[in-house]
């Protein structure tokens, strides 16, 4: 991706895209792209759905609280759904939509909360964290928006995968492993094979006993070190997603 | 190290630490402890002071304004001081919080700010680095302090890196390198065997062209890149610092 489009204004559109369609942005769009972002009529911005690849648009006859986008051509073509399921802890306030951020760069297909024994926040904000996803994607390039699940306790998650996922290898990044390398285990999973994957990042507090021994007791899960220092979740859930992905994951 | 020291407050103090010894806490550390803390008489926490180790310590006689500490035992052993240097171009407010506590549970020795073409944030605030530094410290159990040093141009970074740091290398992070994965690279520089390193990532907008090809041109640099997609900043810094750490640094 050039320099050029990475400066280029980037917007999520829940419109069809097509040469030369014509589409109305709403309120919060117009505002956004006319008294937030100061765009002019002519402007250029690139905009994309999830579906139909990414497009160049010109703004036609804004005003200060409407705004008309004119699709010009496609820029790029649609890229493929990622595959990952993200399982994570919730965690307060900020800290939450900057994993929710991090994690759409980091390129995961979707994101799911689980509730655990010691997850401080239990009120989930679905909306919030899809906004944050779209917020990414636009923001880095993703053409495939991420898909947010519906909060579950660990146990029922744990109870369900083998009907729900499977073959889906689960990782599990535990803080208490012995070695603090993940690189071997990982290494040995992509010999085996190409398989489905989720990762699942705890709270701050880390995984209960009880939780860990349960995870670590089945055969769908593996479980990977992160170092020998105590990692936030926010960032045990970057290192997490690089190592897998440099891995066996799409930095191919 | 143990669920029961995670969960423990931690304080870092500027006192020598030795068993027995009376330590008065500063204005700002008494008001955190028996205000935002809430602590007591009687309670205990871990201090550590960057040099002596970790120490249980003891609340005797705290009021709302004052608060004295009694020093216990060692609970552990001062660790190594870490040796990679982190560069990086500043960003703004949190997100540079953020890019600093990261750096710090990721294991870096040192924390360099780095002024490049396009870089955002020209006044550093020192000060406020030192204490993201320090909290990081406090929260991950860090017990030895990375060192902040005084922003600088890249030009001049570069400029004397030779004399400066004779033999250290220092790893690029480029969004444009033509492959996606930097395991290979990173695996031929661990079998050549072990050499000081230093890592720069760049700005929001990227390194410019300019930069990119001088970078590219110095003996002493090499280019990693950082996957398929175009991470934010402060992603790339915790994305980097985690690849490197699990190839050629201290995740044994």
């Amino acid at each position: 991706m050039g320099k050029y489009e990475y400066k280029m204004q980037r917007l999520f559109l829940r419109h069809v895209l097509a040469e030369g369609a014509r589409i109305e942005a709403d309120r919060s769009q117009a505002n956004y792209l006319m008294n937030v972002l100061r765009m002019k009529d002519g402007d250029y911005l690139l905009v994309f759905n999830g579906n139909h690849g990414e497009w160049l648009a010109k703004i036609s006859s804004g005003s200060r609280r409407d705004c008309a986008l004119q699709v010009m051509e496609r820029t790029r073509e649609q890229t493929e759904h990622n595959d990952l399921i993200y399982l994570f802890a919730p965690l307060k306030h900020a800290r939450l939509d900057y994993m929710v951020q991090k994690a759409v760069e980091m390129g995961v297909g979707s994101l799911q909360p689980v509730m655990t024994q010691h997850t401080q926040s239990s009120r989930i904000n679905l909306e919030r964290m899809e906004a944050n996803v779209i917020e990414a994607a636009e923001q880095c390039g993703i053409l495939s928006i991420p898909e947010v699940i519906g909060p579950q306790s660990l146990k029922d998650v744990l109870a369900e995968w083998p009907q729900m996922h499977p073959d889906r290898r689960l990782l599990f990044c535990d803080e208490a492993e012995g070695t603090h390398n993940p690189l071997l285990t990982l290494a040995q999973m992509k010999e085996a094979g190409p398989q489905p994957l989720a990762v699942i990042v705890g709270p701050e507090g880390g995984f209960s006993d009880d939780e860990r021994s349960h995870l670590r007791g089945l055969d769908f899960v593996t479980a990977i070190p992160l170092g020998p220092r105590i990692l936030r979740a926010d960032t045990a859930a970057v290192a997490a997603l690089t190592i897998i992905q440099a891995t066996v994951g799409d930095w191919r």
